[in-house]
């Protein structure tokens, strides 16, 4: 078996050093010799974390999915122009193409996989979603027998890092964001981490997989976690919660919500102990029951382990057929971000005066929401009260409705913060 | 597909339930009609948790195995007597077998998976582990690009539900096992789960699909959780530990470890929060690091989700062959006991009086023992020493020998308490 990398960056890399160290364990699981034929790279000359003596450097990317030697394509170069070039040339020329580029299977993935069948090849994506963990092929074959009710996932290792030292160090988000990128957990430009457009593309391949509907990343709604505080937090652990950011998809009356933002889950629930850059994802099936899956969301070998074992199946042809049987079902609508039922997090900032929480739980009578916990701190040097409140679980348009009402008090002053509470129960 | 039950149960009443309520998605998932035809019961005329209507019923289950119009059979009532039988005829029938029975795989799995080579059919036994949590396709297919060095797993319900009332609520082991078997966890006779046997042959099935080695239940060192007093519990959530009855594999040096004992970690690891009936299994990868797989343990649905896991698995033709590659490996030798390598946790109640602390210490030094953590508690109305000591990385031949010595000395009022301790770092 020939494979042909594009890209030899840190999982090209990886790859090749995986397959390298356990050569022994693969050939016996996969039942053939796998060999790293050909790579294309960008720099021919750069320095690389694999050895490549046995591989043919090239930097045209054309040579490698034209290459009729080449029995199947690892795309790990990133990127949705050429790599999306690149993986239908390979699609046409017949050869089966692994990827671990989200973006390119959440923007594209529709037509490239309906390429694919027509190709009669496999595109696979494993390590497109939560790196090393095993969750698309365990929603295809482990969990085969169940509809899913529930997807909840800490999918970006990166804001996962950032929310855990705000919480267990009390620092602020700026300061954590600059170790972050020293660090190289996040990108200079770290607007897809802490802006949700990474998780966004993760939670749309997680949502098609896991309720058998095509792929709609238009349809994920996507907030980041830039505008949480270190107040945000310290309230949410003093209300029992610790604050992640999740991607959350639901189905509900065969509408799918999909939806991607920061989340107080309590402190009890496992996925509220998953730290640090980890990964983790709760899958909620109709016969299973919670089903959760953690581990490395990264990292050059822990994201080679999840192409390899694409890699694998393709050889031994035990593929889940099931991701290209999707289009044998009627797309599910999105449900209108209005319409989601939410329990909410809120936090006001109000002139300490008598009758304030009288006016406040006044509006949200008004809108049948009641408040099921409220936690007051100390007035502070302007006589104001720092207030949060959760409430009870509520359509979104109702809370903006209430909010807006409240918001249009004297008393209130500085913007009501929202966010969704999950009690993953 | 003709589907034919030994066993309508829990289990198999579970299957019949959880195909009929998802029948649209499995029909989708499968691409065939899964139908169950016929089903063997001890008694026709009992009450069932599912309905029979399209089932054919028989109280002979050799009726069913030699049926020529059955292409699979579940095997779901368990045993290893006529439960073996059942088996060795429906799989020289050349039918498929599907079981959950962990007490039949582990100890006669080498010769029932031989013969179902030898007939050319698929024996799986995915809910035989952990229930519905697809733990074993994991390993198999999800990590298949892996070299395992560590299997960690809360694998019996019961067990942990126990313990973690126990550290819960302060309650006593005789106190909480009463209430388990109220509550239909645990048997009238709770050996099985509370003596270690039932995550025995459940680790058993792990160890060998995760080392690609044969099946070794009679090297599964087994110690239980009923010598659990309350006081090993609160000490341990004094030194920062959550008391777990683990099912521990590991591959040192091409030897095979396994072992079920009780075992302190540390709170923060996710194992540690795993609580209730609930189970999880901890991975390690060479390539993907640490992973963790949670789920329900038991059930009819949960281990129903797992059984047609399987059969989806095997109409697909999406089975991993791995499980049949093994015997391509020699047997991994198992290490001997006295050679193992752990933290230990040790109680000690002695007569408090000076140079005791020192008098121990001594001892530990002279086999080469460190002490890492020591608490004491208040001299009790007999004015003995509460102390409970954690040591550093020893091996447990010298750990035995020091204990044995310490033993010796008259200020020692009970055996001392021993227990392994595993960071799981």
């Amino acid at each position: 078996m020939n494979i042909g990398i594009l890209g030899l960056g840190t999982v090209g890399g990886g790859v090749v050093n995986v397959l390298t160290k356990n050569q022994a364990e693969i050939t016996r699981r996969s039942g053939k010799n796998i060999t790293v034929t050909h790579a294309a790279v960008r720099d021919i000359n750069q320095d690389r974390i694999c050895p490549t003596d046995d591989i043919s450097l090239t930097q045209d990317p054309f040579g490698i999915v034209n290459n009729n030697e080449i029995d199947i394509v690892l795309e790990l170069m990133g990127g949705t122009g050429l790599a999306k070039d690149l993986v239908e040339q390979a699609i046409k020329n017949g050869k089966h193409v692994i990827t671990a580029n989200k973006a390119l299977i959440a923007i594209h993935g529709n037509e490239l996989l309906e390429l694919a069948k027509d190709n009669n090849v496999y595109l696979l994506f494993e390590a497109a979603v939560a790196g090393g963990i095993p969750i698309l092929k365990s929603l295809e074959q482990g969990l085969s027998a169940n509809q899913v009710e529930l997807v909840a996932g800490i999918i970006n290792g990166t804001g996962n890092f950032i929310l855990t030292e705000m919480r267990d160090k009390g620092r602020d988000f700026d300061d954590v964001l600059k170790e972050a990128q020293a660090l190289g957990y996040a990108e200079a430009d770290p607007t897809f981490d802490v802006e949700g457009i990474d998780a966004a593309h993760k939670l749309a391949i997680l949502g098609s997989i896991a309720f058998g509907c095509k792929l709609q990343f238009d349809n994920v709604s996507t907030e980041g976690i830039s505008q949480i505080s270190g107040e945000d937090v310290a309230f949410a652990t003093e209300l029992g919660y610790s604050i992640k950011h999740l991607g959350i998809a639901k189905k509900i009356d065969n509408k799918v919500q999909m939806r991607v933002h920061p989340t107080l889950i309590p402190k009890a629930r496992l996925l509220a102990n998953v730290d640090g850059v980890m990964n983790a994802v709760l899958v909620k099936g109709n016969a299973v029951g919670p089903t959760l899956y953690y581990g490395a969301g990264a990292g050059d070998e822990a994201t080679a382990s999840a192409v390899i074992a694409d890699l694998i199946d393709i050889i031994k042809d035990t593929v889940s057929h099931d991701i290209l049987g999707w289009q044998n079902f009627e797309d599910y609508p999105a449900c209108d971000t209005d319409d989601i039922e939410s329990i909410f997090y809120l936090r006001l900032l109000a002139t300490d005066k008598p009758g304030v929480l009288a006016d406040i739980t006044a509006i949200f009578a008004s809108h049948s929401i009641s408040v099921e916990a409220v936690v007051q701190k100390q007035i502070d040097s302007k006589n104001n009260a720092h207030i949060a409140i959760i409430t009870n679980m509520i359509k979104t348009s109702e809370m903006n409705e209430a909010v807006a009402e409240i918001q249009k008090n004297d008393f209130i002053q500085e913007d009501v913060k929202i966010i969704h509470v999950e009690t993953l129960d």
